[in-house]
């Protein structure tokens, strides 16, 4: 099997400077998915045809295992494919795909394939409630596709027709290569139709198969924001019908959104309005409050996450108590019962088990030992205007409120900083040490007052 | 009226350790949905059937008005309500209802309970549009109720009725005794099924009736996470029904989510997204901003939530000005007017009216006065490591920024405290304390260059 | 053209103190939704209806170029439009309106007021497919109107038309004051019906014709907090419908709510949950990230804003990065490539290009440099108890983490503040500035330990 995946079309109407098939669905190009479709049918081959100005195209999701044509100008699908043709090879199979249907399944394409072989041509055709616009599969007395009549050409009792074409298919390349070296484009537009190879088929007597799509929505294409939207809606709605399928409870199928991979334990509860981003993985029985956002980030299980956390590149241990309003960021490790409170900020740090910050604080580049507690207003003073430095935080220490820690310096096992310490030189262990006026009150001292 | 409540299945579909009638709605067990009702009927006697591996049912809702009958093995309906005889009184009438399915209003079932007795046996059905599956209620020609077919023993025409049995049903309790005791398990599942005695009702010409449901989603059960959440939100969907009838202004009924109960005044609007838990009274005029999310908390009369806010177990007084990012934690007790801003943290306090801390502060374990004005990273050092001390900031205080109150300590009326003071000891009334050394600045600094 | 709008029902249903017309939709009042359509039809005059303890909607919505009309008693919508008649005048034509159907669309009273003119009457009507409630359109077989029936008086057959009317019409003046001078309250509620008029037109063959709405939503009343929710969310529909039109990339369009202005440039890309109020303008290729809340604020082109944002009356530059969790409020104004970050709070503040508030601080009242580094923890004391006072911070100024500005001070350029510094006097230019006592370990020290 050899891929062809059509993704010439500049898409006017998405008013964007982005090339249509870069515009994303959960986060990724529409192209994107369809070559990740096309790679887990291990195609031997995948060609996209790419148009004028999408070099971009190219740039962004060149891979070693595809190769590109360049269809300029660009005269209609069948011309699209002929620029394919010297990049496949006669004795596969061709399948077509096209770059602005992203949500088109592997298990479909696989029946269609298998439809295809013994020299038959596969149609992918779909039943629509509304066919208007569509190409109208028109059959014969024994049910055997005759051809694909447009709308505009069709009559009356064809448009009643409720099969349409869906452009996608699988043919012979060596039949294709005939059939499109003999395409014309004697219609309206001027263009030379891929549908057109179908007419022929028939009459050179090659079996047309049909295969029917596991879901409608696989063969939407997307022509406009509204259509991206839509599709955007019915790919998460069908990854929350996956999630409750393997037993994540979620609270609102209708508001999780998914972009990427999120693999999920046993007895994982979702609530309302959570985003997901690249590849989150969440332990048995964690629970995710209300309006999250968590990226690239493992969590092990039972760790409860609470509402408004923003989680990015972090891994947690098991039965942390996260949140809300926690911001981890890349490079966050934590332990086991980690705690991260409210208005707390991690970044590039590792927290051991057990330790806790549980309000207001900024922890970056720093090494927390195990049972350590962290006071609320606690900041790592990493950055120095040009460098970063580490901040070593060993077992047991207790850090009062308002605590800075200059950096580089380390608190020795054991050691309780004052509140409102700047500590500028390590703290031996076990010890107190603070940076400590005397307090002092001033009874003189007049308030500012209001005056008119 | 007794109740039997049949909640022995074990929900493989659910995949999840816990047993199916504890999965939550709303945030409570279905079965506590189910038992809700039964109480509010003043059920003289509530006995729940549970099966093998669910005494965590048990354990989890117990109480000194149930009875619990356990069905091991399980052998059908019909069987699992002969467990609960034992607890049943002849004479009484005995209601059948499901532990999953948990939507069934209190007014349907008086219905039901009015339509049985005089020896009647009552029968609640529903139409559907999609009947396939359930089993259809057959009537002869003068409408009279005359067997329940099973879909796969009907006829093409028994299908076409769309009137279907949800299994709940009121009999007299000596009829039930004789009835259940002769059904036989001679079917494909070799199970006993509680419909079996509509046959034999009408064979021995005992009336049975019919009641509908004021709504068909107090029949749904619950075999899948899918049906959970579509329950779940068929559910909120009905709360916030009630609560526009009510004349809150909900800006969109589709994103809220109320887990308990939520009583509100008059003239008080909600937000997109907000989550109530347990239980919530909002006062006359209160505006909830968007993303809130609010548990066991009374907020009186002119108060405003900003969005993101996170109240929990917190009493409110009027014209309030909270968030957005505003925390308050269990203990919270706020006054009139008080003022709570963004990126604060307020635990285990009283806060008196008119005072404010606006931004990123930290209020655990303290008393706050009136008129208090707590400058932005203010915090309670309320914990030494080992024991929680409180705070106690009298009337008319102003309280620099960035200050540490290091607990046990007293600021006495009217003080001011100097930015950055840490305060270790008590202030004196209406002086101005701090903790302040020289500053310095020094010429010969050279600072820190990034080298390649 | 002249207009009437009938804005004197109480609305008993909608349960609220607020008179009906003054319930929002998108954030502004029915009422003054309906103002707005009249204004863009440059309506010669504007003449509000209003009701018995309605002074209040005249308060709030009264311009100069509106005229007021008590109707007190209500007696019906012919009686209504006869309060406004001294306000009318002869020669013009009238257009009816109604301030609780807020959604009408000013193209659809164009071709309203295009179809009246030549002496004709001019109907608003729409065909429902639940028409029962409202008065139907009867025709004779010409396809004339010939009369309007009301539900209770109609036959069966009547009840089949699906046509109804909308109560929205165009008549010239001069007949409106003959007709309603005539009509009668010889009805079942004892009111005059403006609908009586039409019956009045076809018996004086005055020509009645009929105008279908560009969307069945516009013609639609409310009268209860359920239809006010209804009509808010068919209203943002139509507003993420026309974003998407433009080009801009919505992810969940059921997920934005908009209330009042949201003009986007090429590339636009907002998340799920976000909300805009008041007029806000984004540039080419801003994102904002999910659940923002963003209000009267102009975004510079590249500016990437991060979930859980709080933006308010702020104008910031190009390639801002803001957020996640940032909050800007009124007179903030930031330059290019500035970044404010998590739990940050900028208010009446200006920061120039490339200067840095990345996480946890304060700013209010500032004047911030280029390039300057504000450190986490930074508390600006802009607020003495009685006055605000203003902190200046050159530019290439690094400011350590913790530190206290007490304003009115100046930190000079290239100045650098050690951690933990309270700042009373101006900082020096290029000098480092600390006010840091000696750190003090004591050895002796015990911690607290629990005992029982």
């Amino acid at each position: 099997m050899e891929v062809v995946i059509l993704a010439a079309g500049q898409g006017k109407r998405m008013r964007s400077v982005l090339p249509k098939v870069l515009q994303p669905i959960a986060g990724k190009p529409m192209l994107a998915h369809v070559l990740g479709a096309a790679r887990e049918l291990d195609a031997k081959r995948i060609c996209v045809v790419y148009g004028h100005g999408g070099e971009v195209v190219r740039e962004r999701l060149d891979a070693p295992d595809l190769s590109w044509a360049l269809q300029s100008p660009q005269l209609g699908t069948g011309h699209a494919v002929q620029q394919a043709l010297p990049h496949l090879t006669d004795g596969s199979l061709a399948l077509v795909l096209y770059g602005d249907v992203p949500l088109i399944g592997v298990p479909t394409l696989r029946r269609l394939a298998q439809a295809a072989g013994k020299g038959r041509l596969a149609l992918l055709t779909v039943e629509l409630d509304q066919p208007t616009g569509y190409g109208r599969i028109l059959r014969d007395g024994a049910g055997r596709v005759q051809r694909i009549v447009e709308e505009k050409d069709a009559s009356d009792a064809e448009r009643q027709v409720r099969e349409v074409n869906t452009g996608i298919l699988v043919a012979p390349v060596a039949r294709l290569r005939d059939w499109l070296g003999r395409i014309g484009n004697d219609n309206a537009q001027g263009e030379y139709y891929l549908t057109d190879i179908i007419g022929m088929a028939v009459a050179e007597d090659v079996e047309v198969v049909t295969v029917q799509p596991d879901a409608v929505s696989e063969t939407l294409g997307v022509n406009s924001k509204s259509q991206l939207a839509q599709l955007e809606r019915l790919h998460q709605a069908a990854i929350a019908g996956r999630l409750l399928d393997e037993g994540v409870t979620l609270i609102d199928p209708a508001r999780i959104d998914v972009r990427g991979e999120l693999i999920c334990g046993r007895d994982v509860e979702i609530d309302i309005n959570c985003v997901f981003e690249g590849r989150v993985e969440l332990g048995d029985g964690v629970v995710i409050g209300a309006n999250c956002v968590i990226r690239n980030t493992l969590i092990g299980a039972g760790t409860r996450v609470a509402p408004f956390s923003h989680l990015d590149s972090t891994t947690m241990g098991e039965a942390c108590v996260i949140g809300p309003y926690a911001r981890t960021r890349p490079g966050t490790v934590l332990g086991q019962d980690v705690h991260v409170g409210n208005f707390v900020e991690i970044k590039n740090s590792v927290v051991a088990d057990h330790s806790k910050a549980n309000h207001l604080a900024y922890v970056g580049d720093a090494d927390v030992g195990q049972r350590v507690n962290i006071g609320a207003g606690t900041i790592t003073c990493n950055y120095d205007g040009a460098f970063k430095h580490r901040t070593v935080i060993e077992d047991d220490v207790f850090i009062g409120s308002d605590t800075q820690l200059v950096a580089p310096v380390r608190v020795g096992r054991g050691a309780t900083l004052g509140a409102g310490t700047t500590l500028t030189k390590d703290a031996p262990p076990e010890q107190l040490t603070v940076s400590r006026t005397k307090q002092l009150s001033i009874s003189s001292w007049k308030k500012p007052v209001k005056t008119k």
